[in-house]
């Protein structure tokens, strides 16, 4: 199949959700081509085939448009059967997605965006549930290498985009400590493991300008 | 398996979310209890099942729990695999997954929360956005009875739990024409197709109940 396949990935060197498909891609050793977005700009590509939320990433696989970096990685897992990213028991690939579903809707907020916009005052009350929702990975991490076992799987794919690459990194432009690891024993470990992976290492941008980036978004979004 | 399984549902009648969950279970034929929670009390089962969210719809199937209800129909669709929910091919399924996503975040959004909080002059431009957000579905329907094609699907399910016996009444009793017919020739087909199926029938509560309800949502969101 591979051979026959033409596979686009639009993205942002920086943003966590492009991040994650580029890690699925490389896991299946899917061959793809790169289209590097640029922050703010929508290029007339981008606005053709992601007309209504008109965001990065996009995967184009043989002339078919598919958005949404969740529901790119659940395609991804369902063509390229090989190398499985989500858990194969229903139960366990609910607790995937469940788990997922709360990093981008709930970490990633609370984490980053709250974070950046409160005063001295609010931080400490943003850090503080900040970690409970950490909470909920740490306790998830208990005897597993990785969120998906003994390798990485969904979790592991759409938190390790986002955490500790983008949004310790935030923190750590920021000033503030959220997961140490007397608070995070599993969680620190889990993080240490994945920076041991190829193809993870292979996603992730230099850390100092990744660090840039992120004190720049921080100054926005307490700006916004 | 049917006469092991041990299936219980957390619901609110009112609550879309909880309607799509027993539309699944009917449509699998899968029986179940159904425990009615009541808003705004959060009873120690429901603590107990989703401390994270305490939120309905809860399932519980044979002592695991299950939260989120797109995550829920999932999971109902992997467990009982007769009479498919979500489409066989990858693609359709990406599509069906984006816009039920959109319906879930962007329609009831926009069509019924930032409805409810605009002023007189603020009203036209949120039922603008909304009409465009219908838009993505009424293309999606063209020749086809359902979003399923013949049969219903999980965007029917997803879409229909909320538009029209949810949004639709909610606007009605704001007084406010956002589909019709003449616009939205296709999604009016839909709704009637709809309400023609037995099963999605009978998880619709009693039309006059449900207006009352929304009429009362709607000033709460207006002095929230």
């Amino acid at each position: 199949m591979a051979e026959k396949d033409e596979v686009k990935l639009l993205g942002i060197w920086a943003s966590p959700f492009s991040r994650r498909i580029e890690m699925a891609l490389k896991l299946k050793g899917v061959p793809y081509d790169y289209v590097e977005e640029i922050l703010d700009q929508k290029s007339p590509l981008l606005l053709e085939l992601n007309p209504i939320h008109k965001k990065v990433p996009v995967l184009v696989h043989n002339g078919k448009i598919i958005i949404e970096s969740q529901i790119i990685l659940e395609y991804i897992d369902e063509v390229w059967k090989h190398n499985p990213i989500l858990p194969q028991d229903p139960y366990e690939r609910s607790k995937a997605r469940f788990l997922a579903k709360l990093v981008d809707e709930q970490v990633l907020i609370t984490g980053f965006v709250m974070l950046a916009k409160a005063d001295e005052k609010g931080r400490e009350a943003v850090v503080e549930q900040t970690r409970e929702l950490i909470m909920h990975l740490e306790k998830e991490l208990v005897g597993k290498d990785f969120f998906g076992g003994k390798s990485v799987g969904f979790l592991d794919i759409v938190a390790g985009s986002m955490i500790p690459f983008c949004v310790a990194r935030g923190w750590e432009g920021m000033g503030v400590e959220v997961v140490t690891e007397e608070k995070f024993p599993e969680f620190s470990r889990w993080v240490k493991n994945l920076e041991k992976v190829e193809f993870v290492k292979d996603c992730i941008p230099p850390r100092e300008k990744h660090v840039e980036h992120m004190n720049f978004m921080g100054g926005r979004a307490r700006s916004g």
